[in-house]
């Protein structure tokens, strides 16, 4: 009886699934294909499906399923037990928000995300100003559907690195701020790198080849992969076998080949889910701190290590003789690490990129708390720019207004990434206790045997477990900053000469 | 209170519109974007929410509407007399097929379709013949879903061409045969025209510029519309606004750029539905013969015009300038209009072209009507190719087994193609009186007027009228062959010297 209910249940979830991903490929053609002109009519199909996926998931058919089934009947690292706990977990959440708020959520934040970009372009903060305070109130009305937490941000950081806790992160955050001032300001003492070089003629199609040389390194195949083109890189995985990334060749930088790898570790993440746990709950990646890690990993530590580009400059200077010519690998390989404190989160280095998502963390805690009124976030941030990396902020088009997450109407999303950065490298430290011979591979070109750890240790689990669980099931401990503060440091600081 | 009803009717059908524009991404995601990794997920995602359109459409809610709601309360030419009509009978249509019938078909066409490829490579009829046994025996199950029609075919061709009785397409093909067989004779006796020149080295890049100039110049435009590769061209409109076409520039000929023309009308025709009219049953083309009529309108009637190519032609000779520099425009317009008897329809001439197509209605009804048995079809076949159009067929790869039609399940399909040719003349026979200087037009390499002719007199109309409604609103008289005979004989009979 329990697996004809077992069955049932999988066969609903599978129905669920399909609307989802069907909305992934309106979501993923939207972005990157549709012409313009569809737009309204794609609205109304998302709308639709994404509705119906979510009825399909509420269903009272698929919550007498849960109460009648009991994870303890099976093993806890089954699939069945997983499937049961997962979906109960994720069941539970989404009956307690009204359809009516969830629907309100998302007309106001579609309406504050057209904002946006005017007011981006404008630095005109008024004129999103009523849009966030409309966000923030029904971010209010969605904690109150929820049991009373320890803190109000445990609700919204839930969302997006379930079962994390505000003061889990604030610990973790205080402890790299403690760490990476100082390291900042040794790395400013010591003086300028040059990376004037990095900007300049880079044509276009040139960098795509070269990206594509990389990402099929790593293990992209037309077989099961697309790279498209999109202002804003994102990774999106429509179904088992499909992966696709995006990424921004621009003509005067080389930002687009690390975007490219950025997004080539989210795709290779999802590519490594176990197959059976896909049409499932349980087949994505786990949070999105576990996902950043993975992003973090393809980009920084294998993308911005001296290996990784031992193997690659010589074909990197060869694609563009006239600015790398004169330019040593040792030269490159210092500017695409160059520490300097900027205005723009997305530009940022890997040590200083933490001090711009503290402030946000920060600062929504103070706003999810009313402890800071709206009106007054750009004087907010622009003290505590000025407080962390030292550096004046010219406009809020520069400031406040440069992410577009608030006015999406996500608070508790930011962290995710700096938490993703200090998970990297405790499962990079692993691999490499593993593998042995990591930098003489990535010499050789080679990211087979880093990509088969990776997945066989990490992306196989998809959703099977919490991601704490994931965590220590990968690295054998907690989330723990210090392994990411000694690589920062190790790779980062002045040497004594 | 009725008005009530409407309006919830048009919520409900909106909502079934959203889904099927849906499964419309779906499909051409997987046909022009989707890594061949995706198939399996893709195939679960298109089954789902088509299985849930079908079902939202063939709810006791809509059907109790349509109960309660009298098309008579509206004036007849009104959009919601039209709506609770033309929704009527496809609700009427849609609950007679048990679900499990409509999916036996899917499979059992799927399967077919896979063993297609490779038996049509192989010239393997055997390979395919369980399954068009099949398919057949699937269809006379469909068939009794409904009351018993004047002939068996009836049923079928309802579903491509609604309301048009066999005895109908009979007439009007019996008096094609009797016109068209005689011209082809004639025509074969004139002696060869030369098209070797058609046949070379083009450049698929300059193909697609030139194919881009003719589209743009007939109305496409990027904010509307998109244009891509694929190996079978066809037109999708995901949604209002939103016209995607395919075609298929291969390096040795130039057939792409008339495969162009001919999506472009499809898709021009879908782009001027009535805005009001879109996310209801009426948002798209009447029929497939009234589509086919715009499709070969584009392609033939205009493409392969004097007119077009005194404007078009200078260009393609620049573009082109080693294989047609020598090549004056009434040679070139010649080539193109060939008339000669072959073994492939969709490579076929505008003459012969119905030949093929006669061939096709008459083995389908045979077939339905246990005439003859599938596994005589080779042999049918091959007869008939030699009485029609005087060749022999070497091998069932250029036989029976060249269209994928009946492996896909579709039977009744194929007289679509050749009422589309017969009606494109009527309805441009009309267009000619309005208009006046359409030659002049085309010659100056103007097709706004003409473009908007159609959509204001046609393509508006959607599907708020029955196909032959809608013909005779627009060229006064029901379905006639006489201006198409006389069409091809004034463009193509040999000329007294």
């Amino acid at each position: 009886m329990t697996d004809t209910k077992l069955d049932r249940l999988k066969t609903l979830l599978g129905e669920v699934d399909d609307l989802r991903k069907a909305s992934t490929v309106l979501f993923w053609d939207e972005r990157v294909m549709m012409p313009p002109g569809g737009a309204q009519a794609r609205a109304e199909a998302s709308g639709t499906v994404g509705r119906l996926a979510h009825e399909k998931f509420v269903s009272a058919e698929i919550g007498t399923l849960l109460d009648e089934l009991n994870e303890n009947d099976y093993d806890y690292e089954s699939f069945e037990a997983s499937l049961i706990r997962v979906t109960r977990r994720d069941y539970e959440k989404a009956v307690r928000v009204p359809p009516e708020l969830t629907g309100e959520m998302r007309r106001s934040s579609a309406l504050a995300l057209s904002a946006w970009g005017p007011a981006k372009q404008n630095s005109d903060f008024k004129a999103l100003l009523p849009h966030l305070e409309r966000n923030l109130e029904l971010r209010h009305r969605y904690v109150e559907c929820f049991p009373k937490p320890a803190e109000t941000y445990d609700v919204l950081l839930d969302d997006y690195e379930p079962l994390m806790k505000t003061a889990e992160v604030r610990e973790i955050f205080d402890e790299l701020k403690r760490e990476l001032r100082p390291l900042i300001s040794e790395i400013a003492d010591a003086g300028q790198v040059d990376s004037s070089f990095l900007h300049g003629d880079f044509d276009i199609d040139r960098q795509r080849e070269f990206a594509f040389k990389v990402v099929r390194r790593f293990g992209y195949t037309d077989e099961e992969w697309r790279l498209d083109q999109t202002p804003h890189p994102f990774m999106s995985s429509p179904g088992k076998g499909d992966i696709r990334l995006t990424t921004n060749f621009q003509p005067d930088d080389l930002n687009s080949i690390f975007a490219s790898m950025h997004e080539f570790g989210h795709g290779v993440y999802e590519w490594g889910v176990a197959p059976e746990l896909h049409r499932t709950p349980l087949g994505s990646g786990v949070s999105l701190g576990v996902h950043e890690s993975q992003s973090r990993s393809w980009e920084n530590l294998i993308g911005r290590s001296r290996a990784f580009w031992r193997f690659f400059y010589p074909d990197l200077q060869q694609t563009f003789p006239q600015q790398l010519g004169p330019i040593d690998e040792e030269a490159f390989y210092r500017a695409v690490n160059k520490v300097h404190p900027s205005l723009i989160r997305i530009e940022a280095d890997e040590v200083t990129y933490n001090m711009h998502i503290i402030l946000r963390f920060e600062l929504e805690q103070e706003l999810i708390d009313r402890r800071l009124e709206p009106k007054d976030l750009p004087q907010a941030w622009n003290e505590r720019m000025n407080e962390y990396l030292g550096i004046d902020v010219p406009d809020d088009a520069h400031g406040v207004l440069q992410d577009m997450h608030w006015a999406g109407g996500s608070i508790g999303y930011f962290p995710t990434y700096s938490l993703g950065n200090v998970i990297s490298v405790q499962i990079w430290e692993r691999l490499r206790e593993d593998v042995g011979d990591v930098d003489e591979q990535m010499e050789r070109g080679e990211f087979g045997e880093i990509r088969e750890w990776l997945r066989s240790h990490l992306y196989v689990l998809g959703r099977k477990f919490t991601p704490q669980e994931t965590i220590e099931r990968v690295t054998g401990s907690r989330i723990d900053p210090k392994p990411y503060v000694r690589y920062l440091r190790e790779k980062l600081a002045p040497q004594p000469a």
